[in-house]
Parts: C-alpha cells; sequence; structure tokens
C-alpha cells in the first residue's frame, strides 16, 4: 500500500515534494495536522521523500554535579550511579517506555562520581558506554565547573557518540540525561547565556520556598563570580556547565549532516541543545522537542530555538522519559504517510478539493 | 519487577491507594506528572491497584447524514461507504495508527447510505458490525433528523456494542467516527444545548468563507425550525442527530460500571459524549479525552466535559486517528507503574523526601 518510493529529492523541493505526497493521500488536506510536519521535517533530514525511521536509540547521558556541595538539592549524588545500574537492570521509568516505543537503550557514564567495574553490563540487555572524564564537575559557586581539556573533550566523546549512532543506523536519536544536581547546572548555563534566572532556576518537584531561595542566591552568585561570556558558549560551559550535559551539547553538534534527527528530552537536555545552537544555529533543523516539562524554564529555551514539543504531560523526570514518548509520535506519523493507501488508489469519490472530504 | 500485586481497593481509598503506590516508585514523587493521574483515573475505574490494561478496542462509527443535502459539504455521501471499506481493507490513516498503538479495529455501519454485502468483512483482519438502521439522517433543516424509534434503536444498539466491549476484555474502547456531514450535526446538536453556534460550526480544513457562512445559516435557520429543548438530550439528538452519534452515546451510557474506560476522539465523537453527559453527568468519571482536535468547537465542549486532552497535535481527521495515540499514552503510564522498581528495590539511597531526587 506504500503510494510513493522513496527517493532522493534536491533539497529545495523536498517540502513542496513530502505536501504533494501528503496531499495525496485518502484523508483531507492537513487532517493530520503537526504529523504532518514532522514528515516534512524528516524528509528534509533525510533528503527523502516519504522519510522512514528504521531504528530509534535513545542516550542517557549521566554526570554528578559538584554545585550538590552548595546544598541545591536534598538528595545524595550516589543517586546518579545507582540510577544508571536501574536503567542497566530495566528497572526505571524510562525502560519501560523505551521498550514500548521501540527504542534501544544505552546509558552514558559521562562523568558519574562512582566506579562502574568492566562487568557492569554484562547481564543488561542494555548499553553502558563508559566515558568517565571525571567523577563530576568542580561546584562552580567555588571555582570553573570545567577545565578547557575536560570541556573539550566531553565534546569530542560526544561527537563521537554521534558516530555511534550513525553507525547503528538510527534515524531517531534520543537524549536523555541523569545526574543529581543537573537542573541547577542546567539553569547556571542558561542564565549565562542570557535567560532570566529566576525562571530558569525552578522549585522543582518539592523544594520549599527556602530552598528554593538558596537555589537561586547560590546560581546567582556563581554566575557573578564566574563572569561568564554571554555569547561565549564554551566559556559558559567551561565555567559553569557539566561533563554530562557538553557531551550532548557535542552529540547534536556531531549529528550535523548525518541525517538523523534528534530528539531533546526536558530541561537539562534543553540546556545542552542551547548551547549547540549557540555554537552552530542550524542544528535545530534536526531536532525535535519530545515533550515539554513541567521545570518553568523550559518553554522559554524552546522558544527560543523555535521548537514545539510534541507532547506536554506535565512530566519532569528525565531519564529520556518524554523523549521517547515524542519521538515514538513522530515515527507514527511517517508510519501512517508510508502506509496509507493514495485518494484514488483507496476507490474514493472526489475531486481536486480533498479537504472538503468530511 | 511489578511492586505490587493487583487489588481490589475499597473505592474511597482507591486514589489515595493508587498516589502511594506511585510514590513508592523509584523516580522523585509526582515526575510523571499526568501520566500518574491517568494511573489514578483507571485504577478508580477498574477499583484495583495498580489498574491494567488486557486489551484495547476502537470502534468506528460510520453514518450518513440528510444535512449534506443543503450544501454545507462539498462532498458525496458516497464517500461515507467508500472509508468503511477503506478501514477494512486497512488503507486508512486510523488503520497503520491502531495497529501501531495495539487497537483492535472495528468498523460498525451505524446508518450508512449504502448497503455492505454479507461477504464484506470476508477478507479483513478487522470487523464489521452491521447495525445499520436506516441510510442516514433526515436533513434537519427539513425535518427531524430521526424518529423516535430510530433514536432509541441506535441508543440500544450502542448500549449492545459496549457489551461487546466487555465481551472481548477491552479495558480501553476508543471511539472514532466516519460520515460526510457529520460536523454540521454535531455542531447542531451542541448548539442546541447552549454552546455558541459559531464556534461550534468551523471552516473545517479548506471551506471558504462563502460557504463557512453559508453554513452557519443552514445550522442557526434549524435550529429555530427544530425548536429542540435546550436540557433535553433526547429531544436534541431526535430532531438533529443521527444514528452514528447516538449509538456512539448509547456506547458510552453502556460502559457504566462496566469498569472500562472510552477514549474520545475529536469533535462528533465528543458531541455525542455531550450527549451522554446530559443524560448521566457520571459518565465523565471513565471519559478520557484522547487529543484535542483543530476544530474551533472541540476545547469548549471538553472544557465542560471537565476532560483535558492527552495529546494536541492539530489533527481534524476523525477515524479515531487521534484517540488511538492518547490512550495508547494512558496505557505506556499503566505500563511504566506496574513494571518499575520500587525506590527500595532499585537500591536507591534516599529519605521520605523522595521528591528532591534530582
Amino acid at each position: 500500500m506504500k503510494t510513493t518510493d522513496e527517493q532522493k529529492v534536491p533539497v529545495t523541493e523536498i517540502e513542496a515534494a513530502m505536501r504533494n505526497s501528503l496531499d495525496s493521500l485518502a484523508k483531507p488536506r492537513g487532517s493530520l495536522g503537526r504529523l504532518e510536519d514532522f514528515c516534512v521535517k524528516m524528509a528534509k533530514i533525510q533528503g527523502t521523500v516519504p522519510p522512514r525511521i528504521r531504528k530509534k536509540g535513545l542516550y542517557i547521558f549521566a554526570g554528578d554535579h559538584g554545585i550538590t556541595e552548595e546544598g541545591v538539592s536534598l538528595y545524595p549524588p550516589e543517586i546518579t550511579g545507582q540510577m544508571v545500574r536501574a536503567f542497566l537492570s530495566g528497572q526505571a521509568a524510562v525502560n519501560t517506555l523505551a521498550a514500548e516505543c521501540g527504542w534501544e537503550l544505552a546509558a552514558v557514564d559521562a562523568g558519574v562520581a562512582v566506579s562502574f567495574p568492566p562487568e557492569t553490563a554484562l547481564s543488561s540487555p542494555h548499553r553502558f558506554l563508559p566515558r568517565k572524564i571525571h567523577r563530576g564537575s568542580r561546584s562552580f559557586l567555588k571555582e570553573d565547573a570545567l577545565t578547557r581539556e575536560e570541556l573539550d573533550q566531553a565534546l569530542e566523546q560526544g561527537k563521537e557518540l554521534a558516530g555511534d549512532a550513525k553507525e547503528r543506523s538510527y534515524d531517531l536519536a534520543a537524549l536523555g540525561d541523569m545526574g543529581i544536581g543537573n537542573t541547577s547546572t542546567a539553569a547556571a548555563i542558561l542564565s549565562a547565556a542570557g535567560f532570566p534566572s529566576d525562571i530558569m532556576t525552578d522549585r522543582g518537584t518539592g523544594i520549599d520556598g527556602e530552598m528554593l531561595a538558596h537555589k537561586r542566591r547560590v546560581i546567582e552568585k556563581a554566575l557573578e563570580l564566574r563572569k561568564a561570556r554571554k555569547n561565549d558558549a564554551l566559556d559558559i560551559m567551561k565555567k559553569l556547565g557539566s561533563c554530562d550535559l557538553a557531551m550532548m551539547t557535542g552529540f547534536i553538534l556531531g549529528l550535523r549532516g548525518q541525517g538523523i534527527a534528534c530528539v531533546l528530552d526536558g530541561f537539562p537536555v534543553t540546556s545542552a541543545a542551547y548551547m549547540a545552537y549557540m555554537l552552530d544555529p542550524g542544528v535545530t533543523d534536526y531536532l525535535f522537542a519530545g515533550h515539554l516539562s513541567k521545570v518553568s524554564g523550559h518553554k522559554p529555551v524552546l522558544d527560543a530555538l523555535g521548537l514545539e514539543p510534541v507532547v506536554s504531560l506535565g512530566m519532569h523526570l528525565g531519564e529520556g522519559s518524554g523523549a521517547v514518548i515524542g519521538g515514538r509520535i513522530v515515527e507514527l506519523a511517517l508510519l501512517t504517510a508510508r502506509n496509507m493507501a493514495g485518494f484514488s488508489q483507496a476507490g474514493l469519490s472526489g475531486s481536486s478539493k480533498e479537504e472538503e472530504l468530511y
């Protein structure tokens, strides 16, 4: 029932070719709404009409954050490493979501404080990718979070992981985050880049007013002390960032020209995407915002990136949980456009005004 | 990895029991957002913590609408029957969406103008349910759309189909619509029930301003002529409704007490749900709004029903296409809550303040 064989189309004609293909299907014109836009965006990314998704891979970047020393999070950093083990043993929320939505899952040690022995992933159906550069970022209240060497290495490792996605034939790569303190780091780098720090620094799930006020003071004080240059993403990431977020930034930059779309998750992942955008504004051409999280800073950053989230479910879990749901809906759009019959093929009466079908 | 065995819980304690169960999982409290609300609602519908979905069934109610005689739709009524055949042969958009999201599909002849021979569904993997009461409603501009007998029969058939859902062990039943002219009928019954007719009567996909003005005049004139009693759903349905919409109304009413949740699709399905709500306001306890369609009348009616759509993707196709996506996300919520590990089970450090995990 495939209506159109896959064909390479010159980039300038892709959008029109994809819209024509969609308009020939047995449905009122435009009636699949944003699903049609997802098809057009994927067609442009792949240079192919209609586009297709063969495999989907989720990368969860785990890392520890020295800023937790300053009491911005009630929870101990040990959780970061424990959750990496939970991902590998299939016990986390994202395991069910990824499996049900058809994603392969890889947990990346992008700077977790604890050590993982070589046998860590031996009994896991998932991949463990050890990319530890250090045992967590330094507290950016006291000193620069990263050295320039650490930052460069993290960006490089991220680019190499983009190559991993290519090797594994992923057409969609989703990014997830895991790291106690990572919303503080995300808030700091985004505030340094010019977003309002009070909106970037959210209450989170259950933090009380007092603790939120403290978290804000810590971040504002750190912004003053570190004096990162507003338009210099590398300076911002070195002074206020972390290896896990920088690795995501590198990953996104590394996807350029690979024909792979990248699905963002929540606030920390989106902060990394914003750093990538500062370094290469063209990255938004191949980014999807998987979901809108409950965190207050998420929407303004997505707006700045020009990305409309696929779903908005009030989630704020991280792990890639929103990305795998949103990315699956992108896939559903492509599958629908590929499988359904053309207007005439389905034996439908009609005219050139299919939009009046119903 | 199942953390809680399924257990019947007294109805007054269900919400608390489900929230406790969710809070014991290896995630910050509340971090699954609305997915947690979906679990709570399903737990209340099933009287079980945690709830479960064994099977999901989509019923597409197809019917013709005499109001098309008045030139409210550019397209010929023949499309209705042709689309029923497309559903059975797997060629429509909803076929891919339903298959990918794990729904069984049944096409119901709820008053299609054309005849379907007995062998219609013989070679189809889907079910065809012939429930034809007549060959389409009468034009409500000229006379009452239905006789009282037709209305009663449609409501009864709908209730019987709710029994079919029970027999087939569906825990989620989705409703879809197919019928040239059905948005006009939906606009008329909702306007008669008190919603503003200019918002209920939408431009649709491609109708021009002139045709929209005509559609509005037809509906307003019909409202004047038929003089349906505003608070009398049966009077409204008899004078302005149709068998396909009334069958959906009966279906929803018939689900009461069955432990089955019903997922609504777009504007026509929601108009039928509103009629059910007028007859039994308790139906909203087991309704989910699968999606928000692009049709302008949809949101005010969902608001009146107190239902927040699961997704909002700008779709306006009908067929149940939005319901199967939204319902699948409800299912993902339940699966996640059932499969993920408890906080202690996952070997996580922590305190009673899990909400501060990240």
